[in-house]
């Protein structure tokens, strides 16, 4: 399958919504919407199926479904990565076959939130490698913040050793400049393979330093995805002033969204108000917005369309 | 369905293992002398597919192909509780409908781990409440250590007053023995209704105070079922001193039984060893008994039976 | 004692660093220095002997030696608050009767990391409260991410009736906004006694919004304090465009500098290149910058400056 | 000083409680009768200020107190570990100077809560190395319960080979029997060097398998010091079988003393009984036995006392 994911993947990973109509079914038109949304304003990779995607609100079937569209809308396009944290090794299995059979580029492995030691993490992701087989190219996610679970810069290092497999690191570490720097020092030292890193450290906050430490772009969701496309894409052209400038225009708005709890709620109003979703419905259980919120939006809205304005 | 699951219940509910081959496939005839040792050595119920019964290391199919195997062996002679702890509420319904359509007589439901403040938990267990509908009576379990979640009395009896088919209350606090006095005085002074509680403190290890609490039995897992329906039965005769004479003289093993992590393969070894199971073996990732383990598990078996021998 | 906090507190609380010298030892020169600085920035407040004052890095003499330097070089001109958290009641005792006998105007307290239930942490602060007796002002500090204790607002708003004593929030939980509102809303109806709020939601890295939300102010650390006082005073003349305008300026360094673990660190270094203080030295255990993280800094401080041009 | 703890230390360090009178003082005739009770009963060594000593609720002048009173009664006669677990390097050295100017043999140090990776844990011991200097012994408690920090066995190694001061290991990982074969394993084979390893797994209530691993004793607590001792002795003569029946005939009650939160009452009760302590009282906040709780405790030493009477 040539759309299998690589290591030499770059730019802009979206992690994308999971579109319910204001009932609460899935929306597949909107979902087709949003994946025209994504790919046009720059996306390089779509993510589907994770935390933010509300997964686990999903039925089987449903998750089957939405997979389904959205790598019928993709068209292979761009590579198309699936959440496949599980329980259990025997549903991950079931999984990443599953979606790598519909024509998944690759899946993506957080620890579980049982592990402690070094020995045990790396000893779940050889587990992990055992499970997914050869042929599925797999995403290292670090994100500690949700998932208890810290990874030393050595810890990562063996995991990718002993992972044949795995073609990228989801960085989620915070603080993790440091860790992004040692990281990529040590493929560059060869001391280990080189991976794709897509960063997400407080979901995007800390993008132009982490493309500045060698990260190869960013693996997030944000209602304005052109907002990570254009910082990277300044940032490759070497007009590091420039992607701080992108960035700054959009962080107060960034930063409101990365909310965690309320911030998804926030996206898929975004998402909603800029047409790319029919509804900004979330599934029970889930965060409402009140007025108050509504109008800190719409402020940080209106003031981040003046900022891009003067920016041009 | 006349076997579903209700506040009357008392005695002793298994939780049952999950036997494997030493290949690692379900060993189904095994499964069969399972159930009828079980209720031979005069269970009352069965609850399969929670965490010792290594529910997440089974496919989908595996574990309704497991659940319709039991069922069809206990034929209806006890009530069967089947685990329904799920990552999300969509799952945990598709689960719940399919295991009451196959005959399970009800469901057992711990707090999701993210879970902290009091509203919080009850708000969860509306939701579970939603989810599971009218016609599903589900067991409340109470089990701090491994989900993190600490609920105080008051908000077992907030979630018992919410919950009318919440019929049971699987209780693993530690120490717990107060908590249960607590929630059995409330149900008698008529604050709530009354439950069934069955305990499982330590994996049994308070048993015979917390019938004397007020337990109405006791729902845990033990390679010596007998001692556990033996406690009940003398207890329920009023014996109280034979009720502790029967403890004590399993005391020693069942503690080295319910070791976290290691008690399962221990439990595995010593049902294997009885004949009931054909393999003692886990599937990965499991622990695995050594040498100094099983001269361990021999003393104390050795021990434990010439105690019983001379309790006659 | 005329200068004891009270819940009318508004405006800047600087949570102050500690000060060493190159050698690891007290540096009260520069102690004098940045109480000046803070002050002729505009602090309304001052905390001391915070987790982000490395407390726990002091001998019992040197924080008495601290906690005298401070409060005769404030001499009085603002109220100044001292973190006494610890890990039990008698040393809380102890450490809040000192302070107060030196002449602080109040005392800090989180909740213990160990509380779950909302009856647990509501006992915690009857025991806080019967610690600290009735001449001794305290500050309720809610900051789940440092001591993992989510408090709910009905948990909070029980603690604040309990507590005479108790006449601000430090509200730090996060997302926040709608717990502000809502504990806000509570006094405004009467509810609860209307106490100060002092924020520190990241950092401050919510400010404008905190404010409109009905927060008095911030409680927080940052190396440019005129940030926090311009936007509050901006914020309470009614410019709220104006307060954002500020804000936004400074948000990426500030974003930057509330990095956990290494945040400190940047803190010290910008306030020994503003000549506040000698040494940008933590004591040890501490990170140090390295020289991607000091060009990451060189930079967003060169920004910054030009941006805070432009707003003149 | 010739009472400095060593590696050869062997038999059962006694956890010793604080006693206090009704009213909540410092109890020092119980303190004295309490130190005789222990090295009557054949204990090798105390520990004192840990957390089943209630320490976080004396002041700082009552630690000193205390721990003047419990040396210059024990005069020597077996070395006294002091607790200097604390929540900063600052005053972890004051404690630990200032008891071993006392005439402490060494002292103990549990890893910070906050502890995850590997790395961390051995890069905090090198802390504690460098904050107790060459003069002062320390035991490394290994208690997951506790701490939340689960130090794997090649961790365990690491920190004992960069500590030269470290002359013992309180193991109460649980389950923790093969870590203690395998670090044993190690010192036999010279991997590292051999250090005393006393246990308190879930209390002591591995004892006997512990013995049987290669552990030097016991250092824990329980109102029946004598339990452990003539358990180490029969162990120590080759009697296992002994040693297993003096074990068996007291778990019970060790059991449900060991109970975690309620378990110390129990052990103050039981001393009060015994004509140990004057007064059973802890200090606030601290759990009160019930009516039930009595109960139980009177039946199982009853039964106790006629098992051992049945051992002679």
């Amino acid at each position: 399958m040539s759309n299998l994911l690589n290591p030499t993947a770059k730019g802009v990973f979206l992690i994308a919504v999971t579109p319910f109509t204001e009932s609460g079914e899935l929306d597949l038109a909107s979902t087709d919407r949003m994946v025209d949304f994504y790919l046009e304003r720059g996306a390089t990779g779509l993510t589907i199926l994770g935390i933010l995607g509300e997964a686990t609100k999903l039925t089987a079937d449903e998750s089957r479904t939405f997979v389904k569209r959205v790598l019928a809308r993709v068209a292979d396009r761009v590579p198309v990565v699936v959440g496949a944290s599980a329980a259990g090794f025997a549903p991950m299995r079931e999984l990443a076959a599953s979606v790598m059979e519909m024509g998944a580029s690759g899946v993506m492995v957080a620890p579980a939130p049982t592990l402690r030691t070094d020995d045990q993490i790396v000893a779940y992701f050889d587990m992990v490698n055992e499970t997914l087989g050869d042929g599925c190219p797999w995403v290292l996610q670090d994100h500690p913040v949700s998932t208890g679970v810290q990874m030393s810069t050595p810890v990562v290092l063996r995991i990718l050793r002993n992972s044949p497999s795995c073609v990228m690191l989801k960085h989620e570490d915070s603080p993790g400049l440091a860790k992004l720097s040692a990281i990529r020092a040590a493929s560059d030292k060869g001391d280990v393979k080189r991976v794709s890193i897509l960063t997400g450290n407080g979901g995007g906050l800390f993008l132009p330093e982490e493309l500045t430490r060698g990260a190869d772009g960013a693996m997030t969701g944000f209602a304005y995805p052109e907002m990570m496309v254009d910082v990277c894409e300044a940032h490759a052209c070497g007009d590091i002033e420039r992607a701080h400038d992108l960035f700054d225009a959009y962080l107060p708005l960034a930063r409101y969204e990365q909310q965690s709890g309320i911030g998804l709620a926030v996206r898929k109003h975004l998402m909603a108000q800029r047409g790319v979703i029919a509804s900004a419905a979330l599934r029970k259980p889930g965060p409402k917005l009140s007025a108050a919120d509504l109008a800190d939006i719409e402020r940080l809205v209106r003031r981040q369309t003046k900022r891009l304005g003067e920016l041009q």
